[in-house]
Order: C-alpha cells, then structure tokens, then sequence
C-alpha cells in the first residue's frame, strides 16, 4: 500500500471519528446562528468565473481553482468557472440574483467549504470550511451587536469561554492618522505596519514606519498612545479629531449595545484590521490558548456594490471554525460505539437481521457480525473494537429454547432474555 | 436586477426554506446509517486526475469537470484535478490510503455533493448530492442484507412507505442467457435491451433483439417468461442451469435475510440493472408515486480493486435523495418562525439585546428589528412576516414601570410581563 493513492495535496479525507467531531463543531454553531433568526444559505461549489474576476485582489485571484471548459472547448484550456474563494462573493451575487424572494434585512449564515490555492502547510489547506454570519441591509448598530452577541454565543457553544472582543473602527483609525499628520495617502501603509506591533515589537515598527515616511518622533508618540494599558490618552486625543470622534462613538455604541457580555468586549486602539472594505466599527476576537483571532468582522457598508451587488449596508462576522477544530481535544460523543452487537453462530440469521431491524428502529446504534469466524471469542473480539456496550449470544441452544443470551461486554455479566422480549429486554439493559 | 448575475448553468442556489428540508432529509437518512453502524465519510471535492483517468466509462469521462493546473502552469491549460464524479471511486482511493486505519469490514456512508458536466435540464442538475451506503471486506450475504435493510429504513425515514425491492442477480441474468441461449458474447446488449421493456414495450424490443442477432422466436419466449405475472416459470428454468441456480439462489437467500421487511422485496427476473460491475445480488426500490428508482445497489465483489483500491469484495446501495427531494411537499418545520420578535422603541437598546440573548441562550429563536422605522405598526408587520409568536413591546411607559407588553401574534392579546421575570414569563407564553 505504499504507493497508494493520496488525496490532493492541501485536502484531508475525513475519517468518522473527525468527521463527526466537525459535523457536531458546525451543528452547534448552526443551531446558534438559527436562534439569532440568521437562515441558512447555500450557493455552489463554484461560480462564473465572470462573476469573480476583479472581485478578489491580486493575490487572491492567483489561488482561485479554476474549471476548465467542457466537451469540444476543454482543448481551448480556458476556464469559465472558479471554485468558490469565500462566501461573501457569491452572498453578493445571490442578494442579486434573489433580491426581492429575500428579507429585509437579509440575515444569513454559510457553512461550507471554500478552495484556496496556497501553498500546503502546516494548519494551512486548499480546502477548508468558512463560516460567515451576516446582516445585509440593515444600518442600525443593533444588526452590528446581534453579530457580536452570535459570534460570542457560537463561540460559547464551541467549548471557549475564555474570549475577549478587541473592538475598533474605521473612522477611530483614519481620526488616529489625522491626529498625528499622518498624509492620507500614507494611511493604509502605516496601519499595515502598526498592525505588526505586537508581533515585531515597537523598534521594527517605528523603523518600518520611518521608510514609510513617518518621523520617528510621531511613530514613537503615536505607538506610545495606542499601546498603552488604559486607553484613555487616545481616547482624548481622538475626541478632539472629528473622525476620531465619530469613530469613538461608533465603538462606544457597540460597546454600550454588547454590554451583556459582561466585560468580553472593550475598545482597542491598536486593533487595525483590513481597511480595505470596512466601512464602520471592527472587532477581532482573542481567546485563552489559541494562536491568532478565533473570528473577526466588522461593517461593510459599500462591499456588496463593490463586489457586484447591490447598493446596501452590510455587517457580519466569521468564526474561525477549522482553527478551533485544530485545538479541540476529542470528545467521547464523537465515538460512538455499538449499543448493540448481534454475533451470528449457527443460523437463524433472518431473525437475527429482523432482530437488528426492530433494535434499530427502536433508535439504538446496532452492528451485525459480518465476518466469516463462526468462533464466539473472535466475534467477541469484534464486538469489543467496535465499542459495543452488549452482544447478543444466539447459538443453536439459545435458538431452541426461544431466547438470547445478552453479554454486558464492560462486566462480562450475562443475561438470559427472552426472543419475544427482546427489544424491551435489550432496552432495560441498555438503561443498566 | 434583469441583468444580475445568476447560479452557473445546472446549479442552484438553496435559500433557507428549501435548504433546511434539503439538511433535514439528509440527516434522517445519516442518523438511520448511523444506527446500522455505518461510519460517515467526507472526501475531497476533488480528486487528483491520474487516480480517476480510466476510472469511468468514456461517456463520464467526458462529464468530469476538469480544474486547471495552478501558477505559471494555468497557462498550458493542462487539469490536474477533477470535481468528485461519485463517492465510490473516492471510496476505493480511500481504502488504498487508510487501508489499515480502518475497521474492517469497512461499513460507511458519504451523504454529500457531486458534479457531473451534463446538458442542464429539467430536473437534472450538474452539481447535486449523492447519498450512498456501502459494506467494504465482507462475503457475508448478511452484508447484502443489512444494506437492503438501512436503505429500506432511510426510505422509511424520508417519508417514503409504499416502496417494494426488485432483486435479481448478476448470475440469474447469465444463467437466463444461457437457457436462451444467447451467445455470451452478445449479453450486455441482449440485456441492455431488455431493460428498455417496460419503456418501450415487447415489439421495439423483440425488434432490436433482432438486430442483434436473437431470433424472434427466442426473444418472445424469454419475454413471455420474465414478463409473466408469476416468476414460477423462469424459476424452473434457472433453476436447471448452473449459473441460473446459483444466482436464483443468492436472490433467494438475500429474500430470506430480509423477510423482516414483510413482502417488500421480491424476485424480478426481468430487472436488469448494471452488468458492467455488479457481481452478485442487484436490487432496485420502486416507489408509488415516484417515476424511476428511488434506490438500488447491489454487490460488486471486483470494482474495488478495478478502481485502483485493494481486492476486497463489496455491497453497497445508493438513495435517490435528489428524486425524493424534488417530490417531497414542504413541511411547517422547514419554516421556522420566530419564537419572539423584539421592536424596537425609544431607547433601552442595550437592555433588549440582554433580553434577546437571555431568550436565545433558554434555547429561544429570536429576531430584533434591525429596520429604520419608530412606528410600532411597522415594526409589528415584520415580526407577523417573520412568522413571529410573540412580539415584545417596550416603549417609554414599559420601560418607565419596568415592564413589557408581550403580544401574542395570532390573536392579537397582549399581556404585561415584569423585567425581572422576562425569560421566564415568556417561556410560559409559548407554552400557551
């Protein structure tokens, strides 16, 4: 077997037990999104590939798996569709495609895989689920603080308790540029830089900053006001600029709408998170042992024109959902072994499957000896690796006196029950 | 909006109502596999293009949908993927991958997408989803059985009673051939042929019978056996012939195995299905109601290995859940309302989105109105589009005594819930 076949570099196969630890992460996750009135939605696996270009920067149109055209024109080796990049693209193309059978606003959440092209690495695939939740249509920062709470709740149901939302805005950022003379121009270079603080340190930043244009004098000022532990300086400072201010108040009404969070929610002047396509307040999410943010999002007011939508206000988050799988220790539930092992000795093998159909559809999990050993310990060996809780014993004798021998396989302890009360018999022992 | 951008040709896009009895389905079906012991899997969505090259016949060949090599070689136009055409040829790689990984025999099931370049059409689809069950590693006809019985059940689950398994087998086709006989050579298409009876009638088949090779005399009389009512005649002929013998008696013992589906599975000398890898019992489900097959499977002791996996014998069954789907009348659980809609009036903010998350975290469905409106009537109007039961209303004079009206939406009654009671009081409105 060494030279089988893999799956595609970047791609997992997903074996029962991580399968259904994933199913039971997205379950969870789906059931909170469904109690904030977010309903599901699903597009394909790939869009025109019409609808995509020069929706994604540069970098991310060079990952897009593109599809080859079919029948006579697969020899032109042109592609017309792309696999799907994310989900906000093809969310932009349906509120299109849909908008008037959708409500308004339109609060949706997707689930799904998505394909990205990069390079294979370590925690990094080609394939890997997304899971966006938001709200298009709605300007009310309540659409922006029931994100919030969704994405805390969702969090909460993934097993972290320990979170923190660093919450900042736009306007906060560009009033921040402003108070210290930073030229607009400059803007989206310095926040990219100030960005790096905690990662590269204070001296790589300031030095950064200076080929960047900025004195070191202002870099250290500023790094000093946004770095330090209150944010009171900056909060004055901003106050006195009018888009500081306004995107002071931005956080301040996020904050003040999400105060049931209790604490988990709190101004950071130094979050700088993709000015690209925000347009109002922005959060990142940090939790106690996981590397990076567990989810983030933000406000995207003109997102949904850009990307070939409509003209509406836009608000959504996304949970880092296969960065939290990554961390998640196994939980027993997503192993589930047998309630029920039927060994099959010495025929009657239809009243044993009619046996198994009855156990089944009384809702237990019930496995059938499909081997070829006819010896009871190898078939009790079976029973054993597939976790099950009682093997059912119905050799010749058994079979003539109208019973069943029931083995407890933790105990070893056998019962005697009876064929005509099997499955309420099997029950009672299932309940100990 | 007439220009907007739509689905790619042959795909949908599933909006919530129609996603969620899409999702419901699906997991009927998985928790009936699941108590037969079936573990799930999820491949790739795609595969490498050398592990399904001369996988397919040449007509699929020509409907994988073939994606681009990346970087500097997108420009050759060359594929080196293909989107996932079945579950089964994953299904080989997988046991060529995992092999020792797995528990053997291998039981899973794969519920998920595949795509197929096909000419869109009414009720085809180039993106659909596939709901297959198989048994990898057992001789065992309780294997064959079990299968028959989990399809029968997730038909059951789906909503689908009046069902009735025709089974046949591979050899009684040989064996019928041979009592006829039909040169060996001439079999597939003989049996191509006579699969189009019910289609097309006794003439056109006695008549491309002829063409190729099969007397008339020879075609009608096999006709007027395998068409008869009864299948006693066709019987005694198998009966006499050691292929006819042998696959009359892998039918008979699969009908005993699964006599607990009380005459939903009987002999059907003229169902011809899949020649081309079946190699034992074959099976297909007709539903009243339903055109074509709902189901069918069967085993096929040799595809493994001829799809590049291990030489392990095999029995598997597919659920038409795409066919079931498009049948199915929508069901009120598909559409949840909401549990409590809360308006929005003169402040206190912050203390409803407390309230809404109180509500949501007791398990509640919950909307706010995220709209720009300060009119009660309007706000009512879409908590009544939500399909709310209650709406919660607390303006200056609730918030002032520290209370809320809450309105029940259907009849229009309101009554007054304290603050400090509200989840509690809530709760015990729904519950009428």
């Amino acid at each position: 077997m060494g030279q089988a076949a893999q799956a595609p570099s970047g791609t997992r196969d997903f074996l029962a037990d991580e399968l259904r630890r994933r199913k039971s992460a997205i379950a969870a996750v789906s059931d909170v999104f469904e109690r904030y009135g977010f309903d599901p939605l699903e597009t394909p696996a790939f869009e025109r590939l019409d609808v995509v270009t020069g929706k994604y920067g540069e970098e991310a149109a060079s990952l897009l798996f593109k599809i080859l055209r079919r029948g006579v024109h697969e020899t032109s080796g042109q592609a017309d569709l792309a696999l799907r990049y994310d989900h906000t693209v093809p969310l932009a193309r349906v509120i299109g495609t849909h908008g008037s059978k959708l409500p308004s606003p339109f609060k949706r959440y997707a689930i799904g895989p998505v394909w990205r092209a990069d390079r294979p690495q370590e925690g990094r695939f080609r394939e890997f689920v997304q899971c966006d939740v938001d709200t298009v249509g709605s300007h009310s920062p309540l659409a922006d603080a029931e994100i919030v709470y969704a994405v805390a709740h969702a969090l909460e149901a993934l097993g972290i308790a320990d979170f923190r939302f660093l919450v900042n805005s736009r306007e906060a950022l560009r009033g921040l540029l402003e108070v210290y003379g930073v030229e607009a121009a400059l803007g989206d270079g310095v926040l990219a830089t100030l960005d790096k603080l905690d990662k590269v340190g204070t001296e790589a930043v300031v030095a950064e900053l200076a080929e960047r244009g900025v004195s070191a004098a202002t870099a250290e000022s500023m790094i000093a006001d946004i770095a330090a532990d209150s944010p009171d300086r900056i909060r004055a400072k901003l106050e006195a600029n009018p888009r500081g201010k306004q995107g002071l108040a931005e956080v301040d009404r996020l904050l003040e709408l999400t105060s049931g969070l209790q604490g988990r929610t709190a101004f950071a002047p130094r979050m700088v998170r993709g000015l690209d396509y925000y347009t109002g307040a922005i959060w990142e999410v940090e939790a106690a042992g996981y590397p990076g943010a567990v989810a983030a999002g933000g406000r995207y007011d003109r997102l949904v024109a850009a990307l070939g939508g409509p003209d509406v206000p836009a608000v959504g988050g996304s949970v880092g959902i296969e960065r939290i799988l990554a961390m998640r220790e196994p939980a027993p539930e997503d192993e589930p072994g047998l309630d029920v092992a039927l060994t099959v000795l010495d025929g009657g093998e239809a009243d044993l499957m009619r046996l198994a159909h009855e156990l089944r559809r009384s809702g237990l999990r019930v496995g059938t000896y499909l081997g070829s050993s006819s010896k009871l310990a190898r078939q009790l060996k079976w029973a054993n690796d597939r976790n099950a809780r009682l093997a059912v014993i119905r050799g010749a004798g058994e079979q003539a006196a109208g019973e069943m021998a029931v083995r407890d396989m933790a105990s070893g302890e056998q019962q005697r029950v009876p064929d005509a009360d099997a499955v309420a018999g099997i029950q009672r022992l299932l309940r100990g």
